[in-house]
Parts: structure tokens; C-alpha cells; sequence
């Protein structure tokens, strides 16, 4: 498209950069911003880029924190001796939304992927380990998705805390709420087959 | 949503005052800046703050300009004896992208909308009769989306035009291409026969 603006074409340029947004909506973007104060653009800028520069990662489960330690790690209220291993921080917002669980976290960062390159060593799990040998954790909850990779993942960490003495779980796989047996997967039915609950627990767990 | 980290969530809430951009989708635009260099964040940030505070108005003609006169009314291989008068610079943004029109526009800001309290004193009307007072425009074309707001504001700038020794055009209605005419809407059906033209025109306009 052609700008009579070199500005607005740079910042039409900019916002094209980012996933999920083409040109139109990006024009429909910097429009909008074009019609806001001065000063409500700059504070736009400014805390998208402060964002990149100031934010840290949590030194224990390398959550996104606005300090050396996330609020998740520094909450004496939460159990520290459960630690739930997830794949991005996206994962942590997600569980903390559901408002159920009260452990802590450790972010990974990726997932064993040999076809994008991603190796074991690239992902925050020497550090996992150092927190089991530590002592003070008792459970981790693998919190990957069930995919290839995810399992994959699951099954490397799995062999090097077998030695450490803590208890290893895997969030539950099975059908969804609401959604409809005769529609899922054979994989996933067979699964959810395969590790039936008693009643009582079933119950228990919805009640919660 | 709950973030552990207050520079996302400031990050996420300007991103959720953009239009069409909800809570989910600003998490997804945060993350993936996140995962980017801090000097392209940077960049970004600037860019969007710079074409705010830098971006100027076109002292002719109101379209947006990197300097007091925009590059369609500085070059003088345009025809400025043809205003195309439009509501919005984003209207200047889809006609020149037809590459068809070689004349020089005229924004008004917006159209006459007494149910949004817009009346004619704040659009760029007085400009427009000061422009075709000085005599160097020839034709006026009144470049406004067919609705009743645009028709009453194209009615109130003839009205002001009509004294004034200059051509007033509208540009054309009717049912687009590759509109079907079984589903045109009766009032663009009826304009459309009203406003016939000879074969002759229609194919000459097609060839342009």
C-alpha cells in the first residue's frame, strides 16, 4: 500500500511484524493511535519497551517477574514442595486462572523438539533437578501437553529425577468437560479408558 | 487474568486498547515481543511514539504528511485542478492504491453527523471554499461513502460550492464488480438504472 507518510508507513511496517496482523489491520492500528493524545501514545511506547528491557526471570522457576524472584516463588502461602514443570510461561497463566492450584512452578522454556533444534540442554531443567536434589520438593507435576514432544520431554525428565526421592505425576488426559465421547480420538478415549477413577475420587475432584 | 509480572500486564492492557485486540490476543502480541531482541522492542516502541508526535497535517489538503505539505500536493505532476474531497486519510489510502486517479485530494476529517454531534464548523470545510475560491480548481469530486450522513454533508458543501465558478462530480454508485445484481439492495438496483450510462462510456471506463 502506499502512505503519503513515511511515519505512518514505518509504524504500519512495525505493527505488521507481529503475529497474526496484516497490513489492513495494521493501518486500522496506527489510524487509531493517530487519533489518541500525544502523551496516551507515548505511554503505549514506552511500556511495550520497558516491558522488554525491565522484565526478569524468576531465578527459581524462571517465570517473567518484575524481580529476582517471581510473586509465585516469594508467596509463603503456596506449597513449595509441589512443583509444577510446564512449557512457557503461558502455561503458568493458564493454571493460575483455574485458581485450584496452590504449588509453585517451573518453566521449562520449550519442549524437547529435535526437529527444531531444541535439545534437552537448551531447556531449564538442570535447574529443576537442582531444586528436587534440594530436598524441599516432594512432587512434580509434569504439566506438558500430550503430544509427541511432550511426552518425549516427560519421559527424558522422568528418568533423571527416578533416582531423586519425589513423587512424579502427569496432569490427567481425558476428555474434555462438555465434550462428547463419540467424538474423541481413539487415543485419548483409550487412554482415559486406561486410567479410570474410582467414583468417589471423581467426585471428589469436581467438588474441589 | 492474573500475571506475575505487573510490566506484562501494563504490556497486555495498552495492547487490549487497541480496537479488535481482546485480553488473549495482547497476551499473544506481549509473549512474542517478549521472545524478540530488546533493541527491536525498542524500535517498535519509537516507531508507534515518533509517528504520533512527528506525524503533521498537510496545510493544503489535511492528509497526513512527514512535512507541512503532504507528496501528493507537492508534486507537481498531479493534476491540481481535481480535488477529490474524502472523509477520512484513509480514503486517500484505498483511492491512490487504484493508481488510477491523478488528482489531488481534499480530507475533511470526518462527515456531517448531528447524532454524533459533528456539524460542519469541525470539518475541513472553509479550507475547501478557500481552495476553490483561489480559483485554481476546476472540479470537485465528492468522494463520500454512499450513507445518509455522507449524502447530507455533500449536500451541504454544493450548496456552499454552488456560487463558485466550479464542476461538482460525485463519485459514481451503483452494484460493484463482481456484485451480483439478484442480491443488490433496491436502492443501489434503482440508482444504478437511474444513472445509466451509454455502452460507449462503460467501455472506455473499463479499458483505463
Amino acid at each position: 500500500m502506499k502512505y503519503s507518510s513515511k511515519l505512518i508507513a514505518d509504524a504500519v511496517a512495525e505493527f505488521t511484524k507481529l503475529p497474526g496482523i496484516g497490513e489492513k489491520s495494521a493501518l486500522r492500528l496506527v489510524l487509531h493511535l493517530l487519533k489518541q493524545d500525544v502523551d496516551k501514545v507515548r505511554l503505549f511506547g514506552d511500556t511495550i519497551t520497558r516491558m522488554r528491557s525491565e522484565v526478569k526471570f524468576c531465578r527459581t522457576c524462571h517465570n517473567v517477574s518484575d524481580h529476582e524472584q517471581c510473586e509465585i516463588c516469594s508467596n509463603v502461602h503456596r506449597d513449595h514442595s509441589t512443583v509444577c514443570m510446564v512449557e512457557t510461561i503461558r502455561d503458568v497463566i493458564a493454571i493460575e486462572n483455574t485458581n485450584i492450584y496452590k504449588g509453585v512452578y517451573h518453566v521449562l522454556g520449550g519442549i524437547i523438539s529435535p526437529i527444531d533444534g531444541v535439545g534437552p540442554e537448551k531447556l531449564n531443567i538442570e535447574s529443576l533437578i537442582d531444586r528436587v536434589r534440594s530436598g524441599t520438593v516432594k512432587e512434580v507435576i509434569m504439566g506438558l501437553s500430550p503430544t509427541i514432544e511432550g511426552d518425549t520431554t516427560i519421559f527424558y525428565i522422568s528418568k533423571k529425577l527416578k533416582d531423586l526421592n519425589v513423587q512424579l505425576t502427569t496432569i490427567a488426559r481425558g476428555i474434555s468437560f462438555g465434550g462428547e465421547l463419540e467424538y474423541t480420538d481413539e487415543m485419548t478415549l483409550a487412554r482415559s479408558i486406561a486410567t479410570r477413577l474410582p467414583y468417589e475420587n471423581y467426585l471428589v475432584k469436581n467438588s474441589n
